[in-house]
């Protein structure tokens, strides 16, 4: 397990620390991959931080540290590092990293860094801060290998040697042709297969998935995920060559892209936030317990309105937890489902009436079934057929309709382009828990004649 | 849109096979990528999936349809096929595809048309069926270039040119020596710019991230994602190179791992079932919500315990549905953060101290700001100063439980290697929904004097 292993490492460094044991230390360091010393300095002191930190010898495996580390623990470490030396690590990192990392950090220590660069490099870095957040254009590498369609295979070979020593992840080259304009993509092995003077579009495939800057970085995810390809390149409007997107940041965003549905299904935020401040979680979660606290005095009012009917038969009330539990938790199933099926194609927005009738169907025989069990508990209760009746029918309407909102809310959020994955939070659940206790009332004080 | 541009697909596809506009079909057919086909097969009727199936000219691109399609389907169209053809179009597919499709077949016909293929093909796949469900070796891909460590740079490029042009995703090569253990990696790229007469061991990485057959492949999803690598290799038991896990198996493991958490967490089930049937996804959720309902029977008990007091004072139930509410959305929100949590490793289930006292602070300051919130609505709508302290505590216990059973049970659950997504089901709910009602009843009835 990565977990158990990471944590003799916490444990060993923690050790040496306190015996400044810095040789052993710097050996530690040199030989963990920056993922897993992140790790490690989120269960250290910030002194113990810095320590570690300037034993890192080499700046890019800095860079790559800085890049792993929780928002929290990389702008305590930055405030502590002098600048001069924050501007020499960025210097050597990709563009992407470097515009992830700026975006973190407060606007003048931004732009002070931004104006020690070089002038080239925070134009990259700029370029990209540009596009909105969480397109295609502000998560590319600018750092790709584009040539000419008239390049020969051996020149493209010896300019991989030459030139492009930097390049991230150089497992396609991308033609392009007089005016930079994307024509064609040639994976390095197709590159050593061909004899050596074939220039590359002989061999280039055409037809190549491309992004525009402005793709929703959702939308990029499905496009390589779906065609199994290991970047994508992206075009400016005028179809030119100015990034790629390569797997592993798509791997980055399907994670964050489900904690984010997971945790807005829940109604505890949009991103996850690691941080150890109770009270900044606590003003996340506050406002989504909102939308159920009003429906929770909705529902006094409902209740309360039955207030003589409950007086006379007081066992009314027993029955009200069952009610609303069954139909929030058919709502849930539900509205998972769509979401789910939204969030990874398997349903499309069109077909809404398709999937909002199979889960009324579902809502209905799951409604029978629950229904006729929680009547024929109510019938040996309390002996009372027409109570028995109420529940049960009660109880079909509330998992019929549950089913019904839970399922059709998101589907029409989709539709008219809302993230349905915010619909299905307390709202949902809450509005069901209302509509659940005025039906059971209605059709208990009518059947029971009171 | 990807899903705009499939039903436009889908409608004139279906147009055209009205019309019988085969050579249209045909092109369009050929010019479409699989998982696109896949799609529009989705839409069709079976006559009409066999007829745009016997389209597809090359046997490799009826195996790229075949691994993309749904399961209900891909078992339609099969029993529609030739099994000699089926044969056909498996003997040419990467083992660890077929191995996938004749797993989802009858038993008698997958053994049918293993005997059928050629004996080494059908003894990999059979290899890979093997091993267990959602392990390594299930999953790994067979076809990998290993060099042994004394072969020069230039001899390494004329076997990909030659032997190995079949190899799926050729990005890394692997180095092993002469009892075929895994001792060093090199890249592609490594290899065109080093002198070509240098022996791979020379420049090869030793440092290998590797998995062994029976890794679990959500935790090889975690490696290629943590240290950005685009394939892992597979060793066995005597660490013998034995196949490779690529970057794009990784995405669906993890898009597919965090559907079932999402699917778990609301008890609709733990795959996501892609069918028309009302009645297969009716069983699926019918014994999640029995959990629920056995839940609810629990609060008919607890309520009826006090229907005196609710025969005296029946605005008492009026506050059900919010304490019940604000105590399931807390819970739901807390065991969301944990699941989740665990799941991409942003916590450690050896943390459990740490993690449910926070939740246990953020529940009781959550509880105070909603239950002093309550408690005054109850004060102004039934002047009652003691039903108000009764709303108001309850709250405050409800929701204070409900962030500790919330967190606790999950990081418990992890801690003793059960998946802790199931937790986080109704079970969670529903046994806060119980405890909630119980103390509200307990505090009112005493504080109120009944």
């Amino acid at each position: 397990m990565v977990t158990d292993q990471t944590r003799l490492m916490v444990d060993s460094i923690k050790r040496l620390l306190r015996r400044n044991a810095y040789p052993n230390l710097k050996n530690i360091v040199s030989k963990t991959h920056a993922a897993d010393l992140s790790i490690v300095f989120g269960s250290l002191a910030s002194p113990e931080q810095s320590t570690l930190f300037n034993m890192i010898e080499e700046p890019a495996n800095k860079g790559l540290l800085l890049k792993e580390l929780e928002e929290d623990i990389f702008l305590g470490l930055v405030s502590n590092i002098p600048l001069e030396e924050v501007v020499n690590i960025f210097k050597i990192m990709p563009s992407d990293d470097v515009a992830e990392l700026v975006n973190k950090l407060p606007e003048d220590t931004a732009n002070t860094i931004l104006k020690k660069m070089r002038i080239e490099d925070s134009q990259q870095v700029a370029g990209l801060l540009s596009f909105a957040d969480k397109t295609a254009g502000r998560i590319m590498i600018t750092d790709y290998i584009a040539l000419a369609d008239y390049t020969t295979a051996k020149q493209a070979i010896e300019s991989l040697q030459k030139e492009h020593c930097d390049v991230e992840m150089p497992f396609y080259l991308y033609v392009v042709d007089d005016y930079e304009i994307l024509v064609g993509v040639i994976s390095l092995r197709q590159l050593v297969v061909v004899p050596p003077d074939t220039p590359l579009k002989k061999f280039m495939v055409t037809d190549v998935f491309s992004v525009s800057t402005d793709t929703d970085q959702e939308e990029v995810a499905k496009i390589v995920a779906r065609y199994d390809i290991l970047a994508v390149p992206v075009v400016d409007s005028g179809n030119r060559l100015v990034g790629i997107i390569t797997v592993d940041d798509v791997i980055d965003i399907f994670r964050s892209e489900a904690t984010k549905d997971i945790l807005k299904m829940a109604g505890a935020g949009e991103e996850y936030v690691e941080t150890k401040s109770v009270l900044k979680s606590t003003r996340i979660r506050l406002p989504w317990l909102f939308a159920s606290c009003v429906g929770g005095i909705i529902a006094v009012t409902v209740i309360g309105s039955y207030e003589s009917a409950l007086s006379q038969l007081a066992f009314l009330a027993a029955f009200i937890p069952v009610i609303m539990g069954m139909g929030g938790n058919i709502g849930t199933q539900s509205s998972t489902i769509v979401v789910r099926g939204l969030a990874t194609g398997r349903l499309n927005y069109n077909e809404v009436w398709i999937v909002v009738s199979k889960e009324l169907c579902i809502g209905l025989i799951l409604g029978l079934i629950y229904g006729a069990f929680i009547a024929t508990v109510a019938q040996f209760r309390y002996d009372s057929s027409m109570l028995a009746l109420s529940v049960g029918l009660s109880l079909i309407s509330s998992m019929t309709i549950a089913a019904l909102v839970g399922s059709l809310v998101p589907m029409i959020m989709a539709r008219i382009n809302i993230d349905p994955a915010v619909a299905t939070g307390p709202f949902v659940t809450t509005a069901i828990d209302i509509v659940s206790v005025f039906f059971y009332f209605s059709i208990a004080t009518y059947l029971l004649g009171i």
